[in-house]
């Protein structure tokens, strides 16, 4: 499992370059859901991998709720954090139906998700929004994705879990009014939205190499990505956000 | 309503002698439940302080989770932060489908609440766990036998939600585990804890303030903590903690 971590760290300089330039709004590839397929990582990578992210969605909307200014902005992010913690229990639920160590399929992906959330840390409460909502709409997405590539009967469940509501439409709607009413928030947004999907497009990267296929190889990998950075860059321009 | 913090604030230094001396073993006394139905608050009042009281709860083992050492503890916290939220969304409904908006029913008590969870505060990990074991003890029981002299026929379903699991078993083993692994653990909690219920008793008499028919009467007041402060030494008694 060292093997996964060393790898991330060695893509991260050979990905920042393209993904920056597939931020360009290029059209969406028609062999992305193939490809993404065939990448797919074993059952226990894929639970260990999803539990972990959406205990980190969980602990990103707990923090941000801790910070809101008001009750309102707490009832939406305390809703989205619980709707998070509900995806990583049914995740774990799972693992312990298979007779594993929650902790022991999760702890192969800790330390690399860990440093993720930390270079996302940010003491700016609207920016810990954004994180919110931009980090579990990609997740969300990727893995629902992914599971049409793992071979394993819980797969069409875990979609079905992921496709769940995330109350981001309420969190949404707190971004776009904060943008409103500030007209210094949406150049700050947009940046910090950059700096996001290159960090959390890595991580979905990372999970590639777990697959009985694993591959280096930038070209077959990039079109991947095409999909999910045309959802970003959709969601984004919903809050009036240049991607 | 300004008068409930403006009594609180007053009550502050004449409480905290009683509460000292109640803190000796004493036995609890038979008029508890009686004295408490009598002084139990309006449903809305009600409502406002269990559903923010909850979400601040939540809010606690959350923090907690984030600060957990190894993920089995990271588990055991978030679980208890979702049972948390789950009550805190169970009252919200409640509130919702009385017509009212959620936010100005709990708006009066956020301030004195806030300042309550700002004195509890600690950067210490296993204190902040500490937090979340007694916190939710003393306040789910509270309210729970507060709620018998609430007059609304959803008085028995708010005692069977507060009643609901709070995942607190393992929150208490997690902390046993910690006392037992360092010797200097228990004296620092057993300080921690005696400070906690002070602050957390002040916190549950302020709501007696609510009633139609308030009392400043601390002779009337005082037979009232006994069963809960009883209940916090057998907590307390249980972690091998001098309370």
């Amino acid at each position: 499992m060292i093997s996964w971590f060393q790898s991330l760290r060695k893509q991260k300089d050979a990905l920042s370059k393209p993904l920056r330039k597939m931020l360009s709004r290029d059209d969406v590839d028609e062999t992305t859901k193939v490809a993404l397929e065939d990448l797919a990582p074993s059952i226990r990578h894929y639970l260990g991998l999803v539990a972990y992210l959406q205990l980190e969605v969980f602990e990103a909307a707990s923090r941000a709720m801790a910070a809101a200014p008001n009750l309102a902005a707490k009832e939406t992010l305390s809703t989205a954090a619980g709707l998070a913690l509900a995806k990583h229990q049914a995740f774990i639920e799972e693992i312990r139906k298979r007779g594993l160590e929650p902790e022991s399929v999760m702890r192969p992906f800790t330390p690399s998700i860990d440093e993720y959330i930390e270079r996302i840390e940010t003491g700016d409460w609207i920016e810990m929004v954004l994180n919110v909502y931009l980090v579990s709409g990609i997740f969300d997405a990727f893995f629902a994705e992914l599971a049409d590539g793992v071979k394993d009967s819980y797969a069409k469940e875990a979609k079905e879990v992921l496709a769940g509501d995330t109350g981001r439409d309420q969190v949404a709607e707190l971004l776009s009014a904060t943008i409103a009413s500030d007209a210094t928030v949406g150049d700050r947004l947009a940046l910090w939205g950059r700096r996001l999907v290159g960090d959390s497009l890595l991580i979905a990267r990372s999970a590639l190499v777990l697959s009985d296929n694993p591959t280096d190889d930038n070209q077959k990998i990039e079109p991947v990505f095409s999909e999910l950075i045309a959802t970003h860059i959709r969601r984004m321009d919903a809050l009036g956000l240049t991607a």
